[in-house]
């Protein structure tokens, strides 16, 4: 097993990871001193709950906590308003106080609805995010919590940062492939942004991550999380140095909002936009960009990823998207790029038509 | 003009308290550095809207500012996810971001509402409140946000501080007087429990806060406020301190909940859950309970206010509504008492039976 410590003063936690930590979860819980007077609420989705709900529930039970559960429908929509509603119902008729737990059983969905639960819920109860797919290595650590508006993603939330978070590379077993590759792209883009040895490493153990080798598998996300745990104890509050981690997002989450959140997944976009960044930072003249882009295309084409656009996405619907993105200031446009391999610069003096450009040669990328 | 520091650390603000303070809106939002370049947005009531909203605008426009607005029903229905999903709408609508300023003018339903759309919005942005009713003297100083859910009050919120309170004595010119005097109920407890010679002071005011002079409202407030604000930087999540601002309020939420909250007003029902204290603290023995008592009484009926529990509501549904608050504890309950004027304890092992006895008691109390 791996232990991180995400150092946030008062609010510090630690990441442990491991396969079979579900087992270990009621032992874990109580050498924390989670409370075993009040009710514990695991929170997770239906194909989730089918493999892990009831190892980790039995695991909690035997070391004495009372245990109730929601179970939510898979997917993006369940991160709304009336989600919460019904949570909240669930949580009161089960008698959960302030001295409560919720446990977030599942991936970034899951982590971020109960994560928003436990941020409100009485104005805030303790939480721990128990992760089951590999993009959840990002969305687990670092306290951010949201729910959905019809207009908006991730638009209502918090900064509520987890007791511990219970990496269970076990779990990652029944995992659907696809899902599998897109996470491997938000780990390798951890590299991109901040450590060339481990997209090295990264290079050298594809085939090994594909496989879910638990060996590649934990020292993959204890890297992954290390990196997503430094760049969040120096800027706990998405001030500045936060924003590196959006590599790839900016055209990423406009690919996400045109094919409507259920055509490509959130890897699968990003994993597009990271070329399209690397790009950028050929037309800015960086010497090494060339090297970003040739070495950014091939590690996510060996993970099996597509890296162009679908041509019938439609491009100024692309732009006008990223127009409506948070990341766009003043008339300008911001974009985090890459100078060279494990490093990045945030840039905000991008013209749109350099954008605009990219994005045509995308959907020609091969 | 009279202002207040609460000192919570980086989270501090003053709350500014005076006749006219709505005209000096835009200069105080200048003052304190509320940028002009991203919108803001006045969240009030259509009571509130109908006298206060348009001087509030104009004094803000003038300053340079964008404004937006929201205007709520009013009453306690519409503190709910669902009109926090529709003031959300409002915002993107408005293009409001990170540095916009949510604005709440008006009492606590407001306050509670606009200030938890403010913490979690954008997973929380700046907000300020003008508060225009009595009472709201407690709910627009300390950051308790909340909104209610069909089975319980105030139960998904946050702590979420404002960055300034303008508190316009003239605003309350136009309040109901059954406000009022429910208002000044709780700004009486706020001596009670802190200050005795705030109620002496209180005590020679009475026909004059009744009265609404200009004057002896500043004065009183900023009385309260400076309770409410000491206690809360004592204890800003309410680990402990904090709870004795709940004085009278045990019974008093009870009786709210079993009135179904529209037929006592927050400040009718604690006035008489006040009453209800001090019996209890005669029970308990403590020598200067009568007097509490007595002057409690007094003083409540002096502002115009029942002190007696109506005859038809059910002494079990008040007892079982106390048990399923948040202040029942393990069998036991817990209750803030009043040993002598000025001064509270809070005691936690206070048996059914005598409150149900005390609950007959202010059946027949006139
Ligand atoms: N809070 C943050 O910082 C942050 C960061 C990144 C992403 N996110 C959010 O994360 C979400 C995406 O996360 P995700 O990719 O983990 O998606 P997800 O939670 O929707 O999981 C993907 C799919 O895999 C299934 N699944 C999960 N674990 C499984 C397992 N072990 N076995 C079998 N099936 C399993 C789920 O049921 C779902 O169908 C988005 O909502 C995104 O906004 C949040
Ligand atoms: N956050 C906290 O710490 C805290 C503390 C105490 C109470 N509260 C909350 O506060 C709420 C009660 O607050 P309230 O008593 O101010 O109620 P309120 O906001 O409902 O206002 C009472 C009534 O007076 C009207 N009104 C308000 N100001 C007016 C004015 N100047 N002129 C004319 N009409 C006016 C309103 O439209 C409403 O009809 C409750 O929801 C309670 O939970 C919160
Ligand atoms: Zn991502
Ligand atoms: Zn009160």
């Amino acid at each position: 097993m791996k232990l991180l410590n995400v150092d946030l003063g008062e609010r510090s936690y630690v990441i442990h990871i491991g396969a079979g930590l579900l087992q270990e979860a009621g032992r874990l819980f109580a050498e924390k001193g989670i409370p075993h007077r009040s009710p514990l609420m695991i929170v997770t989705d239906r194909h989730v709950a089918k493999h892990h709900l009831a190892p980790l529930r039995q695991s909690l039970e035997a070391a004495g906590y009372r245990v109730c559960e929601a179970v939510v429908e898979p997917g993006e929509k369940t991160k709304s308003l009336d989600m919460l509603n019904s949570l909240v119902a669930t949580a009161l008729e089960n008698g959960l106080d302030r001295h409560s737990t919720i446990v977030a059983l599942g991936g970034g969905v899951v982590g971020d609805l109960a994560g928003f639960l436990a941020a409100s819920y009485m104005r805030g109860i303790p939480f721990v995010q128990v992760p089951t797919t590999i993009l959840a290595h990002d969305s687990s650590v670092g306290g951010k919590v949201a729910v959905n508006h019809a207009l908006a993603k991730n638009i209502i939330g918090a900064f509520h940062q987890p007791l511990m978070v219970l990496y269970d590379t076990s779990t990652l077993s029944t995992l659907p492939e696809r899902e599998v590759r897109a996470g491997l792209a938000e780990l390798l883009k951890e590299g991109l942004i901040w450590n060339r040895e481990f997209v090295h490493w990264f290079d050298e153990h594809a085939e090994a991550l594909l496989a879910l080798d638990a060996d590649a598998l934990r020292e993959a996300l204890y890297q992954g999380c290390k990196v997503k745990a430094h760049v969040v104890s120096q800027d706990e509050r998405e001030g500045g140095l936060r924003a590196i981690l959006n590599l790839g997002h900016t055209i990423g989450h406009a690919l996400e909002a045109v094919a409507g959140y259920n055509e490509l997944l959130h890897g699968e976009a990003i994993a597009i936009g990271m070329v399209g960044a690397a790009k950028l930072s050929i037309r800015l003249g960086y010497p090494e960009a060339e090297t970003v882009y040739r070495e950014t295309k091939r590690l996510l084409q060996k993970l099996g990823l597509s890296v162009s656009i679908p041509a019938h996405y439609d491009t100024e619907a692309i732009m006008s998207a990223m127009m409506h993105d948070k990341k766009f200031k003043e008339g300008k446009m911001v974009f985090v790029v890459s100078p060279e391999i494990g490093r990045v610069e945030i840039r905000s003096d991008i013209q749109p038509d350099w954008v605009r450009e990219i994005i045509e040669q995308l959907k020609r990328e091969d």
